[in-house]
């Protein structure tokens, strides 16, 4: 199918109300712009089919294709798909694939279904029907008939673990089918550096590269540039690629952490897994950030046995064996007091690699010690150092935020030294 | 001021590519239904003239009030204000208080503002011009002229941390000026009982209560209901929201576990600071979640000093001495290791409540214990006790949110041993 202008429309009273986040129109959003389709608006509307149907027919006047979220359920306020099978000229048909589905659901679920589920398994006339791997609600695509014959409609399901999984295995590879080329991505994941510091660096292939395409996507301290080369179905994609990340690891590669790693935790529990080594965590602020990041990664536990979330001086005393000459002199948040922790917990954990982290991540000065002052140690045979860090205290998530970046900074210092082994 | 019905618009080709979730919209949405305004669209464009001034056109066309985010900054894409100041026939005129705060803002940076800066202290002639205590750029009222005599348009900058404080501390109240009322809420915390579950036992009073209204924001596992009474300026509110009160309270009680408390782990702190209690965390599978969401809360070293992640059996033995015996009969998944490491850790602490989580977050079996089996532990002087969980686990985040709720459910535990003590 080729398009060339999409638009996003979500249907559902809770986003007017600002009861949920709205993460599918990000997660569509992204994926379009990873197809290379140009997205001009996205809009909500409640569950209400008159202005339903002006936002559809506002929608089809200006764009190719159209996604819908949400309204696909089994109450009488989800209408979506009647209402737009409606505007595009189409009737609704049984579907036999989704009616078995339905039912199977049910049955596992040892309940009956009534007739309001069953609606569920009807389909607009010559739709295509995608699927719902993680729910009952099929989504579909349906194809514009009389004054808007040319036009496609893409019904999701509300909840974004339904919707999400959806869109990136069901419709990307339906919106690229019939097309002779194939799109390949690499994610470059960079810390260290801000975004328009990056963006300055790769101007130009930022601005002007069409193929591959450079996108920057940000977090937390970090950026990650989806680099995406649009090639033919048999074709190797490598040379496509090659110029663009030779010229980003030139100009940037010594922020560069990872490529199609996904974040900072997998990154350090993949290298400590490929080498056989093992990492433990001694936080005070962070209050087990850190243990908690590296153990969001599936498979943590070859790689992390033991962290202490130390927050009073008794504890990490007691626990890390941190010297109270040390916290009297310094303070706990201290260089000499971070690298004390670090060590302690190398000793106390038998791991190779320990982090540490102590600091005021606020609201208010403690000890003297401004907000921000962050230490981060780590402990390891070829590498053990202290890094200073003054986190930027302002706005009112700022303990949230300097935490965050905090552990950020023991992560990639992990990874330091886990390369260094 | 008073309007009738509202409508978001966002600016910004970062929310089009996918590149921010637009949290905006849902903090905005939120604050309106508050306020008790209708809001039946919302909408994002990129920074584009023509777009935008096509969709300020149709949303003033539909609604009396326009708020919109984004596009006030110093760069030659920011165009936000110039756009809408020219649909409402508003032109720009210096303004001396805007000028002085830039300038003030650069001279703390040590760095000189160049033109573009000044841009932000042109404000359309008849604004209202509402302060950025987060950054630069200003918001402002724009009151139409001509033929959209009577709409307000309402601008506010893009960043998150500067649109939302701006929107409460500024907007909020500016909706509310020249009303003879005035709008108090409580916000009721539960745990235990699903959204669903929660509006069918309230459901005549969700439905059909006008003053107070009940509505309802969900998280992972936790409903919060926000009851909102209009009162006038002067009248005191407790008549109005007491019977709503009580009727939940009767109906729900048991799973409420906080008035105006934010969340279960800033309930658990505030009830250990005002009895003088301490608690700590070992945790397993939860990996520090549970020592991370304590240590959220500004204050909470006064209540924690101590956490333990024992991801081996090794550290479960050595931290807190569970048994090897219980470790190889019953496994570490299990209620006979969760109670030893929730006793063990409350010896190694010296804290009144310890708690303790054990389970298998998946992603696959391990030990021959389900995904989504859990074990949370609370040891304290007044109640030690072990819970069974089983968590379901299904689509591609759910190592995430059985992660979650086991914290949530180990945090719950401890605010009953806090209250029984």
């Amino acid at each position: 199918m080729q398009t060339k202008t999409a638009e996003i429309l979500c249907v559902g009273t809770e986003l007017l109300m600002g009861n949920v986040v709205n993460t599918n129109a990000t997660a569509i959003a992204r994926g379009l712009a990873e197809l290379g389709l140009n997205l001009y608006h996205q809009s909500v509307v409640g569950d209400n089919p008159g202005r339903l149907r002006e936002a559809v027919e506002l929608a089809l006047s200006r764009s190719d294709l159209l996604i819908t979220t949400g309204g696909l359920g089994p109450t009488y306020d989800d209408l979506t798909k009647e209402t737009i099978a409606g505007c595009l000229g189409r009737g609704l048909l049984p579907h036999e694939e989704s009616r078995r589905a339905v039912l199977e659901h049910f049955r596992r679920m040892g309940r009956a279904p009534c007739p309001n589920n069953l609606k569920q398994a009807m389909m607009p006339e010559g739709a295509r029907v995608f699927p719902n791997r993680n729910g009952t609600a099929p989504g579909c695509a349906i194809f514009g008939a009389g004054k808007w014959e040319g036009k496609v409609a893409i019904l999701l399901p509300g909840p974004p673990r339904e919707c999400e999984p959806m869109f990136r295995e069901e419709v990307m590879p339906f919106l690229q089918e019939g097309s002779d080329t194939r799109l390949v991505s690499r994610c470059l994941y960079f810390f260290g550096i801000g975004e328009s510091a990056l963006a300055q660096k790769l101007d130009r292939l930022m601005r002007e590269s069409q193929n591959p395409t450079v996108a920057p996507y940000c977090k937390t301290g970090e950026v990650m540039l989806r680099v995406t080369a649009r090639v033919g179905k048999e074709e190797d994609p490598e040379p496509v690629l090659a110029p663009a990340l030779e010229e980003i690891r030139r100009e940037a590669g010594e922020f560069l952490y990872g490529v199609d790693v996904g974040d900072l935790q997998t990154a350090l529990v993949r290298a400590l897994l490929e080498k056989g080594l093992h990492v433990a965590a001694a936080e005070s602020c962070t209050g087990g950030l850190v243990a908690e990041r590296i153990t969001q990664v599936p498979g943590a536990s070859g790689a992390f046995e033991w962290g202490a979330v130390t927050y009073s001086r008794a504890a990490k005393e007691r626990v890390l064996g941190v010297s109270r000459e040390t916290l009297e002199r310094y303070g706990a948040v201290s260089p000499q007091a971070a690298a004390e922790m670090a060590a302690g917990a190398r000793r106390a954990s038998g791991a190779q690699i320990a982090l540490a982290v102590t600091g005021n991540a606020g609201p208010e000065p403690s000890e003297g010690k401004e907000v921000g002052l962050v230490y981060v140690a780590v402990s390891s045979p070829a590498l053990s150092t202290v890094r200073e860090l003054r986190l930027p205290a302002r706005g009112s998530d700022s303990r949230a935020f300097i935490r965050e970046l905090a552990a950020s900074h023991a992560l990639r210092l992990g990874l330091e030294a886990a390369w260094a082994l």
